[in-house]
């Protein structure tokens, strides 16, 4: 019973591809999951501590229209811990999100963290950046943590090499992050979830920007037959060109049948040129983070709202945003909020950036159906990446 | 014509009585201006800088149910500046509020400059708290400066006596504040509206905390015929006691047929016992800030989100709100947010406090209707008082 109660929930994590752009490799589909149906491409809005900054759940869901957020597991590990979030019943209990959610899996945090950390073929020592305390990350035992969190898609643990790196660290890391990957299945078949819903793992393409590597990475990953395949390692300062060419080079190798997820990018045009490569998911701090600095994503160009130019511009700050905020409210007004440090700006201005990336891959997703993706895009790249 | 429009306008600030209690001074009424009729007793949030810290205007609408907010003219002066709000068509153009708002005339703020302020009959020489440029208020500059922020309900310029004060320091500068009173008028009555509707100014009782200086003030002011009488001076320090004695005091005197504003106070205990005194309008960035650093006013009593005792408190943090958030959330889930410094924490603690404020006046109001608004009182200022 209860391995066809399983099979049963595995099967709700399925992916249909609706339309194929006749000029690029864009496609619109469906990815199915235990918890609702996401629109395919799409962005998801990181809520790293399970919390979208300066967004409540409702503006996430009706303003906004997200379709799934992202948490962080190394985060949530650290802060409020394991034990609040599993007492509450899973991550969903806790933050009141009730949609899709994805965890990564701290692999990329754990990168970040620079010589907080230590890597072995067991895992990886870090330090915490809240106390300084000690701690340690194998492929198991992230799996475990994310297990608790209850996360819906949850991350194969995997090293994120940074940019520029020397190919025989590249390799290495990779076959690392391959072995690792094997661990994270073993781990995740041999348990059950926590909660009273089926979880998905997603594998992860490393391989740094070297064609041989990226080719071998995407031929191990797209093996393992997972619902969802994620590239990682892109976008941690390469070219964008580097970037586009990976992509491309990985997309003809995993599956046409199952979403592709790039992680952590990136800006409304790189949204765009990798969906014309066959991309499905994207995540990014970009939006959320940017707002908070006044860098604003508008249908006319990209705003820096602290500008003198628009002390006096009482313009709507994106006419063509869907966020009451943004049509409400003028650019003069938004400025006099940044300049005042006051906590609405970063409010305003995160609920614009989110609000356009969904209205983006959602356009997006209109083009593809209309089989004029192509063209639109050109002219969509140039508008969304002048600045004002 | 333009001075039967003048005299139309001016119609248009009244008040009503509707109820008395019966065992206390507490009376229930209704402020009609010309943007609308804010029912008291009330509670008006701060706005400072014309934004509730962390609310969106809805919120402020329809969430907190605030009937009039409350700006600075001496932070609007300051930032973004007389000629942004002016070329804007003055505050509710600029802020989007398009209820009541009233300006405090700064005589606060400059009080709480300390050195950086020097008073003088003629006015107060002060430095800005931003830039360290200097500036000159006048009780003239200071109508001219609300006149073209454009607030509905504008204040009279006045001296702030910090407690304790001595005796003879509260006298002269009450004879002042007098003195800048009469200036007020005569150039407020010597001047237009710029913008499409009518303002209000309304005095300000003075004295600290001498009985005598506060009857002579309040009778000062009680001739002067105003719309709204304020009272100053006060919740800067003093015992409670002192504060409810020389509101009653002022109370005998100021008229009954018009609305008495006590400013900036208080937690709840002193509304409701300043209710029961005859107050009718408060003002003050108690909730709003407390919420900041995590002190919540709820319907259970006071909390401090952020203390152990919360961790795995997965109740609503206060079910009889009625913002959804905080029927939503839960305490551990709002701790996790303030531990983790996350944007939201201040946005769902200050709903959280705001809508208390406005849900306690209204209570208020329906009891004094009911007629056993002494009797509540008792019980919901212990309750309300009480740390959980």
């Amino acid at each position: 019973m209860t391995f066809i109660i399983k099979q049963l929930y595995r099967l709700s994590f399925s992916f249909e591809v609706d339309h194929k752009d006749p000029f690029s490799k864009a496609r619109s589909g469906r990815l199915h999951t235990p918890r609702g149906v996401i629109n395919t491409p799409i962005f998801m809005p990181v809520g790293t501590v399970a919390s979208v900054k300066g967004i409540h759940m409702q503006e996430l869901r009706e303003v906004i229209q997200a379709e799934i957020i992202l948490a962080n597991t190394y985060h949530l590990y650290l802060r409020p811990g394991l034990e609040v979030i599993s007492s509450a019943g899973g991550i969903h209990e806790f933050n009141s999100w009730h949609q899709p959610l994805l965890t990564d899996s701290g692999g990329y945090q754990v990168y970040s963290l620079g010589k907080n950390r230590q890597i072995s073929e067991k895992g990886v020592e870090f330090r915490s950046h809240i106390d300084g305390s000690k701690h340690f990350f194998t492929p198991e035992s992230v799996i475990d943590i994310q297990r608790t969190i209850g996360a819906d898609i949850i991350m194969a643990f995997d090293e994120c090499t940074p940019y520029p790196c020397e190919e025989s660290y590249a390799r290495d890391s990779m076959h690392m992050t391959h072995r690792w990957l094997d661990r994270c299945r073993d781990r995740f078949d041999s348990t059950e979830p926590i909660y009273d819903y089926e979880q998905c793992l997603a594998p992860i393409v490393q391989g740094s920007v070297y064609e041989d590597l990226r080719k071998q990475s995407a031929e191990y990953i797209a093996s393992k037959g997972a619902p969802i395949n994620a590239i990682g390692g892109l976008s941690v300062g390469e070219p964008d060109d580097e970037m586009y060419a990976m992509v491309a080079l990985v997309n003809e190798i995993l599956p046409q049948d199952k979403p592709r997820y790039l992680m952590g990018v990136g800006t409304p045009a790189n949204l765009l040129e990798n969906i014309a490569l066959g991309i499905d998911m994207f995540d990014c701090v970009l939006p959320s983070r940017n707002a908070r600095h006044g860098m604003l994503y508008t249908h006319a160009g990209i705003i820096n709202i602290r500008n003198e130019k628009w002390k006096r511009d009482y313009s709507p700050i994106d006419e063509d945003s869907l966020a009451a905020t943004s049509q409400q409210h003028s650019k003069a007004y938004l400025r006099h909020l940044f300049l005042s440090k006051e906590l609405l700006a970063g409010q305003i201005a995160t609920l614009q950036n989110l609000t356009f990336y969904l209205q983006l891959v959602s356009m997006a997703r209109k083009k593809i159906h209309q089989g004029d993706f192509k063209a639109w895009k050109e002219k969509a790249t140039l508008r969304y990446s002048q600045r004002l």
